[in-house]
């Protein structure tokens, strides 16, 4: 599967057996340089693979290009990272003479890069965006722990593995439609603080961080974000950008999210299924030396 | 719930009963346009509600505030639709002295607006991109059928149906992962011609248009798009630029989404799952008046 799948080390946590450590496959998601005319037009997170097609598309969709002669070429622009290999995280699509590049009004979101290449820690600092909020201050967890399974932790196992199923219970959208995301923003003893709900993860996310901020509550340290869905890169730098320490997500994370989350020292989990779950980094500020488990 | 939900009516067509309308609950989605030192500097389609939450936390999470001082204050901005409703789709947020403005290079995806309203109609008009490909001129099953669920339609239910377990069974990344979308294109006879995964949904599906470009294919008539997740707005388009008549999703449609697709003519499916699929949109183009159907 090449740069499609990546392995790393996870920390299997359950109410029913010892914690583990194991080995997860997780999809690559690295960001992509898109440029047009020898300029930036828009980076976007994907998973590597298929990438001609992808600014192929991405012309389509932005209405752009409809006919193959259209598009004179694509082509992987050259760029090395730090250890000399070649990056494929930016291609330049070159249109026909005669096709209209987009109104320089509707400016695309645009990282400019110096280099040509972005890639591996490179392609994280192009696009993360630095935080006022430094989250390893508060890692009580870590300084408690030594090997991160035996310290008390901050935020109770058993606590950790309710929000998914509390987060439902108060979908209300969700439970009319079906068809929303949420985020769910719960202290380290599991007091629901604030749930959001919208059609975007993200704008589910910024919701809750935006009734922090006007609350006065950031950076909102002692608390665990509860989000429906995977955790991506993005999720994993808003939590950052709010001081979150810990992010829970019931389904996947990518590579870039456990990446980013290693880097900041946010503790990242993911399948939170009801009995288990794995903690990606930062383990420490889980505590499982509680009574009942194991 | 007000402007987070909206009722509609719906085709529930299944192989174990009669094709028949009921009424479903759809979240809405609707684009939020936030302005800076009264300028637009981002669109985001979002569910309304906690607007001012929103916008708040987009800052956060853009870098450009961290302390509620900053933010001097936001209101919405006056607009009204074409029937005189305050349209609260336009938020005007007024930052601090001192507080930076986004660095210009870093320009956002902004769709300008003459007014400074957009909402309902208008606002699908403001965010819709302006496709080549005409979808009513293939609707051969709306021909065929008179009330839309008696027609031999153009793709069979039965078929239509099976391609969620299709598209998973082909899904490489997810087998070993559990954290990516898939985006499959199959002909109306149900060949599989395109298949793509992605972290990013719109990215698969940018994939499949991309390769179909490349390929000479745009546009995509006599297809079916089927997604692993749900169907927003944005998908919807994409299909529309690509040509593409039917788009078919494992979740979820938004309100929006239904919306673009009934004005432009693509049949839009959701809830596909095995034995029974809601039709949103078009239904004539597909066929139930099977001999082994009900």
């Amino acid at each position: 599967m090449g740069r499609l799948t990546q392995r790393r080390k996870v920390l299997k946590l359950s109410l029913d057996a010892p914690p583990r450590r194991r080995e997860d496959v997780m999809a690559v998601e690295e960001p992509l340089e898109i440029r047009l005319a020898g300029r930036a037009f828009s980076i976007t997170m994907r998973t590597p693979g298929d990438d001609f097609d992808l600014v192929a598309g991405f012309l389509v969709s932005e209405g752009i290009v409809w006919s193959p002669e259209q598009l004179l070429s694509l082509r992987f622009c050259a760029g090395e990272d730090e250890n000399g290999r070649q990056t494929f995280n930016v291609v330049e699509a070159q249109l026909a003479p005669g096709v209209a590049l987009p109104d320089p009004r509707l400016d695309r979101q645009v990282v400019t890069s110096s280099a040509c290449g972005i890639c591996g820690t490179a392609s994280i600092d192009a696009v993360t965006k630095r935080s006022r909020f430094a989250l390893h201050d508060d890692d009580a967890g870590a300084a408690a722990g030594t090997d991160g399974t035996d310290g008390g932790g901050d935020v109770a196992l058993d606590i950790l593995l309710q929000l998914p199923d509390r987060l439902r219970e108060q979908q209300q959208v969700f439970e009319r439609t079906g068809g929303v995301h949420a985020a769910g923003l719960f202290s380290f003893e599991g007091e629901l603080l604030c749930l959001r709900e919208d059609v975007g993860r993200h704008n589910a996310v910024d919701k809750v961080v935006g009734w922090a901020l006007r609350e006065g509550k950031l950076p909102l340290r002692n608390t665990v974000l509860q989000v429906s869905g995977r955790a991506s890169f993005e999720l994993v730098q808003k939590a950052h950008l709010a001081g979150i320490p810990a992010l829970s997500a019931v389904s996947a994370p990518s590579s870039l999210a456990v990446e980013l989350a290693e880097k900041v020292g946010l503790t990242l989990a993911g399948f939170s299924r009801g009995r288990s779950v794995n903690v990606y980094t930062h383990p420490a500020r889980i505590g499982t030396a509680v009574g009942h488990l194991v």
